[in-house]
């Protein structure tokens, strides 16, 4: 086990943010929310999956809803909290060990209040290796670990239990009452032993995010284009470069939609998102798509969440291969383009 | 205590239809879910308010939902059972009373199969003395008696949990989990101690369901016009005769809502509905408004759902006066007519 302090969030929630194509919550708000509770309680420990016992506790932390309506509904920074003590009430268990569900600029920090102030170590790992918008869209689908029982809590302190038996099920049950509480709100659910979260997370991704973080410093240090460092880090490649000179945002309460134009002088590039980045296409050919990484940053490698893309933005588009569970057939059926309700065909970056 | 057995049911059934205003859901239903559970289970034991002990932990039974749906999504029988033990649990002590949270065709019956499959008593009570739309209609209100924790399920086994602090709130994360489940599903709420049930609750609605049930048999039998003897038994009047020439529903995933026009020879009368029948008008003049009760019967005297109301019914709508407390300045305000968007003054019945 090792620590994180006040020091390494700021690298942790750049890298997140970037392996969070674009979902995942604002990295600013998260790393604001986190630092607060470091500053409270402490340095948080961080565990590796191989070091967390068979009989251990593990419950997942995460933001759920649409991130464009958290730039203006702030959390009130107890919502993890209140949402993980509900859920240990119902579990009737001490929860031992906070993992977070998805990586995501807000997302990897949101176990750290958590774990800071009731004093429990966060793992290294997440259930995802980016983010994705549903709840069910999680590596714990394909292994048969249910969400449920999973607590939601929004920022006036009400909270609700999800109790059913498949995640498509939590997912429509908890994005009901997101959208009720305000369209953002704070999830904690996915219970599991030590030895499950051994098993079906994805380890080393906060330590990934870290890394990722501290390379876009260390870029512009040595004058390297961050964008290109970036890519290479991830295995993949810079698709497009320009400037968004429109965004469409659709109103769906439970989800930030919309799509966004990016244009270079001699070609243009058209972005899908629902929360994530989905779809990167040029003249109707599809650049890359989920489940594989479209991650969006500025000049200066500084990941642009979705909500905040805006006309007059100079972007780069990176593509990035996914985790290969993604790759497999029961992996693309539950988050490949179909799942989001598009038809073309999945072609994997890089290869 | 005295034991309920099928054959007084059927009188239960039909007086808490007529009680419900409309509401409640379908009494048919309601009575045959009931019917089974006693089939298989043996009569229940009902339990007047007094001869509760003081440390009893008492919970509330209650269909929650638009019951035009229910018509064709029938329940599967389970329902009220699964969010039943889910509250249990959520509480951590055994329940030891069942409560009918309103009256109502189908609510006042909703307790029954969970008393008789669990052995425990219902109590011959509920809270609101009628049937109203929402979750925070209820004098436990008045009192600060919280609807939360409160759990709802539906028939495919899901459930979920809502705690929320006031219950306005319990209402809106209980509506929209509702609606996401198909637009019924059987909730229990309102955990109380014994000493509370006495104290907020309306005692002896069941045994007046009863009574007024089998009063309708007896006005037939001795050819005495049943919609008249129901008016007097109430203490209020029929409004208006005539037959049904117009029904417009609204698009309103929550509740069955719309209006009715109802035309005699010589006038017509209007009839607006949410679940319950809220206003009764003949030209623009209010016969009767919320809270006091609007009771829809055929010729025979038998109560029509409001989400049965068709073309070509020939049916009496009778006005009675509503229990005390909701003509008070805070039993108004939680559900008068400006509870429901009206501009009217409410004109109490039969003063």
């Amino acid at each position: 086990m090792r620590e994180i302090g006040a020091a390494e969030l700021r690298h942790v929630a750049r890298g997140a943010a970037i392996l969070g194509t674009g979902g995942g919550g604002d990295p600013y708000i998260g790393r604001l929310v986190a630092e607060q509770a470091l500053l409270e309680y402490g340095p948080v420990l961080v565990a590796e999956p191989h070091e967390v016992p068979d009989d251990a506790l593990v419950a997942g932390i995460g933001m759920i809803g649409a991130p464009t309506v958290m730039i203006e509904k702030l959390p009130a920074g107890e919502e993890a909290v209140t949402a993980f003590l509900t859920l240990q009430r119902e579990l009737g268990r001490s929860i031992t060990h906070v993992l977070p569900i998805e990586v995501g600029g807000m997302n990897s920090l949101a176990p750290f209040p958590v774990a800071a102030s009731l004093g429990l170590p966060v793992l290294d790992a997440d259930c995802m290796g980016r983010a994705f918008p549903m709840v069910q869209m999680v590596v714990c689908t394909l292994d048969g670990v249910p969400a449920s029982p999973l607590a939601i809590a929004d920022e006036k302190g009400n909270a609700i239990v999800v109790d059913v038996h498949d995640n498509n099920w939590a997912e429509r049950l908890a994005r009901s009452a997101t959208i009720r509480m305000g369209c953002t709100a704070l999830l904690s659910g996915f219970p599991m032993s030590g030895k499950q979260a051994r098993d079906v997370t994805i380890p080393g991704t906060l330590t990934l995010a870290s890394r990722l973080g501290r390379l876009v410093e260390q870029a512009r240090r040595e004058h390297v284009d961050p964008c290109q460092a970036i890519a290479s880090f991830l295995g993949g490649r810079v698709l497009f470069t320009g400037k968004v000179v429109d965004v469409m945002r659709a109103r769906d309460p439970g989800f930030a939609k919309g799509e966004a134009r990016i244009e270079a002088h001699d070609a243009s590039c058209r972005l899908e998102f629902q929360n994530e980045h989905l779809v990167a296409s040029r003249d109707g050919e599809v650049l890359a798509s989920v489940p594989d990484l479209i991650c969006v940053l500025d000049e200066q490698g500084e990941p642009v969440p979705a909500e905040r893309l805006r006309y007059g933005q100079r972007v780069a588009v990176v593509g990035a291969p996914c985790h290969p569970r993604w790759r497999t057939p029961e992996g693309l059926a539950l988050v490949g383009p179909a799942a989001f309700g598009y038809s073309h065909e999945y072609r994997p970056l890089g290869v």
